[in-house]
């Protein structure tokens, strides 16, 4: 878009001294960046006849809306712009009367409560930015979104989110090329930073650890050179192999395969193409072998009054870690002494060698423990970061297939640290709410200021979407890092 | 040291509103941490009646001399109580002058010219402090350094330093709970953090690379469940061997023997009872294969004229990565082709691959070549960080030799970096500054408060140095993370 254009459209919008708006449901992690960019009024652009990106500034007030109003006040406080509103989402006049005062709607809250919200942003006409997936009732509105000349713009977080603007960047460069996408393979991992994986298992969890334990059972099914593979459910921890990422040699992975793969076949135009589309989930390495080993004992042991197997009555520290190595070696889940050891001092640091550490109202069964305790151990400290790591890797042939090209993009976040002299930078934000945050912020600037120019229900697929997006987010630092190998 | 006792100390030291001063010889990399926390007077006291550390202020006059004066002025701008000097430190003269001006001279300067700056402290009677290895001839000036009443504190750094801190605090307290030392294995390394291990070697070189390429070809012996086993220089790369650390399991880690690890059985006063005894360096796992076919191919073929093998004079991209691979894999230090793939990816990533990226005066010989493109590809960008990573591991067996346990203590330290908001911290302090930096100043005010009382040559093996000096350290965010397991 021209600077021309540009300026005339927020003239427009902008008229009489009033800032456009963007209403935000919903004051959880993700909220702040989004808050915080918005408000500030940075927006970034591209494409004004030269290829740097230039910053000007359009204010927009923001209007941060959730059910206990403390918990958005806390957010927008001390943030110019930037001001708070109760909101029940099932309180339909509330919400309407909150909608048809902004231009844009962004919704964080959990992807159940959308459905509402987008029916209200339909019948108000104002856009809808989520960083949720499509759901089978999302897709239905697409024809009533397109005769109200709505967006409802899904899928514009992380994952999903950069990791499709990326994926379809790459893919449509390639066939612009004239490539064939061979091989589709994408890594993604939210995981704590280096100094924070301080633990066993390398993994921390900012929220209750039970759908994350239960998600360890998710079924995956991908394409592998031309054959379909299936992991069952029972089988996704076993499935685990490590991974080292090529340039990045730093870390110790391993991935698990990541549900449907297949489906983003059709979704980014290569299943007619690529004999290879998987998608994983990205641990440090060891973390399936002991998962595998914790899960699979507590989940079978969900009986009542059976807390766990390795526990004393007698106090913490009587039962020694030789011990539970032993005893977890003759288990078929163990597969081997090295596994069994890991376990056991895991087991140890969960503390659930002891009956002591556990109060009375989770000892409802084993899987209950297992969830408190580690909820108690595995999670962040105030001064901890977390981490994200995207990494797609292709593979594109030319031609005559002679001509062989690995193409890779990596994005490598951390979580903000407080400063070492400087204490100003009183609530850092994590990486993961700062790639969610942001790419929802932006979905929402690019419907405002009429770049996105699609209707009905889309996802960062197009380039009209990716382009602006990914540079945008480079511009605020959350770059990937693109290579080209020809073999 | 009493509260009293102290603050008597230093209005006797302080008399007639000086300042004590300390003296900092050599402005490289390692003296702004130095500079600033002696400036700041910050000093942290301990065992003041209560189990906290207090911090008091005692503002110390910092001297900062460097052979370029502009060298020193840059550093000492902008921090108050700290002034540069020019010392060509072969002036003897003009050495002792300030010398004498000084209570504790520090000397930051390369290892061989410590000798001249040791004997003219002895005669002015001033305490030393270097970060530097006890060398035979600092050995020769204990009694001289005795009979002055001067205290020579080497070895005051990292490694060596903090090393020999941590280790003695664990076998001191193993000793002192009646246990024996049956293994000492100590891991250490200074890295690029993850976000700037962006290379295939994982590895970046913050001066002339050619020391450090040369130091892969250091024999080393080592003490294994009691057999003494030693590596000939041109086998150290093929000795090295993966290693991941136990509660810290993010890092793909690979392990080289570092040099003797015999003498430390003595020095640390274990020799007649560990059967192990091992000091490895860190690197990421990969690193030593690459080099191994890097270094052997280029230090072998030290001709002049043969630049290297595999570039070719018509341009750059022309040569493929298969082709390099193919070549690499018929040669005898190339593993498998495995490695010849990665190794080849590095050739092309250090631009090796053509002779146009490298100018005529390097093209001596291929060492040159290979020195000349590390240092231009491996180098830190402005915004990157650094990584420090020391890991002592040790068995403790008691009485019987029933009870075993396994002692472990791990130091993760990250280069600072700019914040995304403040631009204040204009120099932010790399890890490997701040670890040996930090150490050497904090002797100089042990030594300027009569805290350490012994006198001539002298390494912080005793508690007298390493309790004050790790709990200084801990306080300023250095701290040893340990851990106790009992099999």
């Amino acid at each position: 878009m021209s600077k021309q254009s540009l300026q005339q459209n927020l003239k427009e919008r902008g008229s009489e001294g009033h800032h456009p708006e963007v209403l935000i449901l919903g004051a959880g992690r993700m909220c702040e960046p989004a808050v915080k960019y918005l408000s500030d009024g940075k927006f970034i652009t591209w494409r004004l006849g030269n290829p740097h990106t230039h910053t000007i500034h359009v204010p927009v007030d923001v209007v941060l809306a959730s059910l206990f109003l403390e918990d958005a006040e806390k957010v927008v406080e001390g943030i110019p712009n930037a001001t708070a509103a109760q909101l029940d989402v099932s309180d339909g006049a509330r919400l309407r009367d909150l909608i048809s005062e902004a231009n844009v709607v962004i919704s964080l809250l959990p992807a159940n409560c959308h459905i509402p919200v987008a029916n209200a942003c339909i019948e108000l006409k104002k856009h809808l930015v989520t960083a949720s997936y499509v759901s089978s009732e999302m897709a239905l509105l697409d024809d009533k979104a397109k005769q109200a000349d709505v967006a409802l713009l899904c899928e514009m977080g992380l994952d999903p989110g950069i990791d499709h603007m990326m994926a379809m960047k790459m893919i449509d460069e390639a066939h612009a090329r004239g490539g064939r996408v061979q091989s589709f393979v994408s890594y993604c991992g939210g995981l704590p930073a280096p100094t924070a994986a301080n633990n066993p298992l390398g993994y921390k969890f900012s929220w209750n650890p039970s759908g994350a334990i239960k998600a360890g059972r998710n079924s995956a099914v991908y394409l592998y050179e031309g054959k379909t593979v299936e992991v069952a459910g029972e089988d996704l921890f076993a499935s685990a192999v490590p991974l080292r990422l090529q340039n990045m040699p730093v870390f110790a992975l391993e991935q698990l395969p990541n549900r449907d793969s297949l489906s983003y076949g059709n979704l980014y135009g290569i299943d007619k193409e690529a004999s290879t589309i998987f998608r994983a989930t990205l641990r440090y390495e060891g973390f399936s072998e002991i998962m595998a080993v914790l899960v699979l004992e507590h989940l079978l042991s969900q009986l009542p009054d059976i807390p766990t197997k390795f526990m004393t009555t007698s106090g913490a520290n009587t039962v020694s870690t030789t011990w539970i190595t032993k005893k977890l070696a003759g288990l078929s889940c163990c597969k081997n002494s090295s596994v069994a050891l890991r376990a056991a001092n895991c087991i140890r640091w969960l503390g659930l060698d002891s009956e002591e550490n556990v109060p009375e109202a989770c000892k409802k069964s084993a899987f209950d423990v297992l969830c408190h305790q580690m909820e108690q151990r595995l999670t962040y400290a105030p001064n901890e970061q977390d981490m994200v790591l995207l990494h797609h890797e292709l593979e594109v042939v030319y031609d005559d297939g002679h001509i062989c090209e690995q193409q890779t993009a990596t994005l490598l976040e951390l979580g903000e640290t407080h400063d070492r002299d400087i204490e100003l930078l009183l609530r850092p934000q994590s990486a993961m709410a700062r790639t969610v945050g942001l790419p929802v912020a932006i979905g929402a600037q690019l419907l405002l200021f009429e770049e996105v120019k699609s209707r009905g229900v889309l996802r960062p697929l197009c380039s009209e979407v990716y382009e602006p997006a990914l540079e945008i987010l480079a511009a605020l630092g959350i770059k990937l890092e693109e290579h080209i190998e020809k073999f």
